[in-house]
Parts: structure tokens; C-alpha cells; sequence
């Protein structure tokens, strides 16, 4: 089995594999919200493109999760924190989320064999499944409007040292690079981090300490997965 | 000045800036090639997309470089490898070439305010390029059929470290770790690429020297500069 990183959804269609597992990965932070929310009890999310559509199940009475450029957006019950998403908040409830980069990764891998949600915060969980299903792997960086970013990278390189662990072929190029930067990295992530774009940018907003709970390893048990166009988490 | 790394030409538009110095890099083995046809005195190098065009040139009486998947082309003259542009056969022509990746990087950037070309063995011309231009860089990684490759990042960290060291803003993720994975590997560049895909690709050719030489760093000076649609050596 072939362990391939994916740097942007704007690549995914040279790497695309209608076999494999597509690990969807934004750290900073709809990933982390996703498995945040449904380990809290929601029970699903609703991954949607745009603000439009998002607008049209907030007035069907729907919770809805919504953020652009880092800003919650104004009509939304969420922003993309992994805080919003509290027990007392989401608990049996579906939530529609649409963010800046998370939500539009799973829209173009949305045909991959199964599709997972990966952050630091369930990385076991998501080894975990690799190692059940025995196939190829793709792991999908949302990236930052198209453009790489390193913080996703840093997760794809965890993953890949677990999946060689495992006896995965990692030998692509960019499955190399991405272990190579997490070897670098992973004695102090935040640190790493600190030097970075996105880092600056929620810095700007006060949210250093979601930066730290989304390079937080697994903080909770359980995989994120997409069912009939909803996440939800695997039983 | 930023410095901004492009990991494949499918991401061009997400890092386009007109006024910036584009930098086209393809390492194994198109932007070594071209530095080494024009140090070899070749008048020209005339950058085409498809096989078809090249077929047309090569009808007109042009001397013609074609390379499909690490292959000379049977109908061209050369193939990509910097050893066939020998003085005895370039000098004072112009040389038509395509090959799989490289020309693919030049025709997606050839508006940007400039589009050099750079490769291991003329890093120092285009320091001193950018040094005297004092303006924004952005260096194209071309990478593989639009994949990331890893020989491409590390020229491309290798150029971030000298712009580094003359006050660029190198804080893009992008720059952050192509900087990050030169510094992994430069001590022994040959030994980080031997476990990388393009280096089992070429190996399998036996094109073992030709990694060599690609990696060598400064072997020449000369900065190949698209002029008027041609690649000349800048005066």
C-alpha cells in the first residue's frame, strides 16, 4: 500500500486514486473542529462549498458552522474553533460547516473509496483505520486558498511515519518531504510552527490557544468519515 | 522583497505576481540542460510546449531537444540531458526544446515581470540576479507531471537560503520549508534525493552522472533569460 501526500486541492486530480483513502486534513482548524464536534456528540456535519448554501440550511432551522479568513461569519452559531463546538452546543445535532479551505478539500475528494478526517487531535484514530483497510492512502492538505501550507504538511509527515511503521510504501516524493519536515519539526512542533503564515495570522486574532490544542496529539479517540455526503464518526 | 516557492506549475495561479522574477526550476534535468546549452554557446533556446511544434521547428531546419518520460524523442536531435548540449553541436544555433515538465513551468509563467531559469549549476548568476533586481521572486517548481518533486524544492531552499542572507522575506510556508528540507539535505544532497522517486526513474536509465552534475552546485555562470520568446544567456 502507497502512502501519497497531496499538497493542495488544487493538485488532487495528479494524485487522485479511486481505490485509496483520502485523509482530509485542515489543522488550522477545520479538521480539528470537525472531530471536536462529533466527539462532542453532534451528530453529523454537513460539509457545504459556499456561504449561499450554508445561508439556505441556517433559514431551513439548521445549526450552521461558517467562517472565511479566519472570522466567524456573521449570520453562523460557529466559528471554525474547536471550542465552539461544546456538548451543550452541538449534542444531537447536524451541523452544516463551510470554511475557507477544510470544506473545500472534501469537496473535490469526495469520490475517493472512503474519506477521513485527520488532525493531531485523532491521529491514532486514523492510523488505526489505514491499518484496517489495507490500501492505498491519500492524504489531502487543504492548504490555504490552494497555496501549501506548513502546518497541514506537519500532519501528512506524522501520518506517514506511523503508515511506515506499518509497512507502507512512502517512497513518493512528497511523502518523503512530509516526514522529513515533521522529523524536523515534531520534538517542538509549536515552535516550528511559530516561524509560519498562518501561525502570524491567527496570532493577529488572539488564538494561540487553539493553535495549541489543534497540535495537540491524540487528545481524543475517533475517525470522522463520509457517509451519503455526511460526516460522521465511524463506529 | 518576498520570496514565494511554487511547488508544481497547476499551482502557478495562486502564486502569480506579475512583478516578480520568476525563477523556473527543473533540476533533473530540463533547467540544467538549458544553462548548459548556453554556456556551451548555443544562440538560443526557443521553449515549446508539445511534440507537435517541435516537429514542426525541427521540419523548418531547427535543431531540435525533445523528452518525453526521461526518453529522447526518435525524431529529435537531443535529448535532456546537459551532456548532449556539447559546444561541437550548439554553438550559434538555435535549439528548440520540449521536454515533460520544464517548458510546461516556462509557459504557464512567461508574463511574470521576468522568467530566468535556475538550476544547481548556475545558483550563484541567479543570486546575483535577483541581488541586482531587488524585487519580488518567485521560484516554479515543475516538478512531475504537475507533482510535487523533491529535487525542485531543494534548489528552490537552497535559493531561499542565499536571498535569506541578502534580506528577502523568506516567511512564506512555502519558502519556510523548501529552506527547511536544504538544510536537511545539503550536506549530502546525493544521498537525500537517492530515496526519492526521480532519482529511481533516472537510475533506471542509468543516468547516475547526469544526477552528478545536476546536483553540482555553480559549475557554470550564466542566467538564461526568456527574451521575445526565446531563452538567451543575459549580458
Amino acid at each position: 500500500m502507497k502512502v501519497e501526500v497531496c499538497l493542495s486541492p488544487a493538485l488532487y486530480s495528479f494524485y487522485e486514486n479511486r481505490d485509496a483513502i483520502v485523509v482530509v486534513v485542515d489543522i488550522f482548524r477545520a479538521s480539528t473542529s470537525i472531530c471536536a464536534a462529533l466527539v462532542n456528540g453532534a451528530k453529523g456535519i454537513i460539509p457545504v462549498a459556499s456561504i449561499e448554501e450554508a445561508k439556505v440550511y441556517k433559514a431551513q432551522g439548521f445549526l450552521v458552522g461558517a467562517e472565511r479568513n479566519v472570522a466567524k461569519c456573521d449570520f453562523a452559531d460557529f466559528g471554525n474553533s474547536p471550542f465552539d463546538y461544546t456538548p451543550d452546543h452541538v449534542k444531537d445535532h447536524d451541523i452544516v460547516l463551510t470554511t475557507t479551505n477544510g470544506t473545500q478539500a472534501i469537496n473535490v475528494s469526495k469520490d475517493a473509496h472512503s474519506l477521513v478526517i485527520g488532525s493531531f487531535i485523532n491521529l491514532a484514530s486514523v492510523v488505526d483505520y489505514c491499518k484496517s483497510e489495507q490500501r492505498d492512502v491519500v492524504i489531502l492538505c487543504s492548504g490555504w486558498n490552494n497555496r501549501f501550507s506548513i502546518e497541514d504538511t506537519l500532519f501528512a509527515g506524522a501520518l506517514v511515519e506511523l503508515l511506515s511503521d506499518l509497512d507502507f510504501d512512502i517512497t513518493t516524493d512528497s511523502s518523503f518531504a512530509a516526514l522529513s519536515l515533521w522529523e524536523q519539526a515534531k520534538s517542538e512542533p509549536f515552535l516550528f510552527i511559530a516561524k509560519t503564515e498562518h501561525y502570524q495570522r491567527l496570532k493577529k486574532h488572539n488564538l494561540l490557544d487553539q493553535i495549541n490544542f489543534c497540535l495537540s496529539i491524540d487528545m481524543v479517540r475517533g475517525l470522522p468519515i463520509l457517509k451519503n455526503g455526511k460526516i460522521v464518526l465511524k463506529e
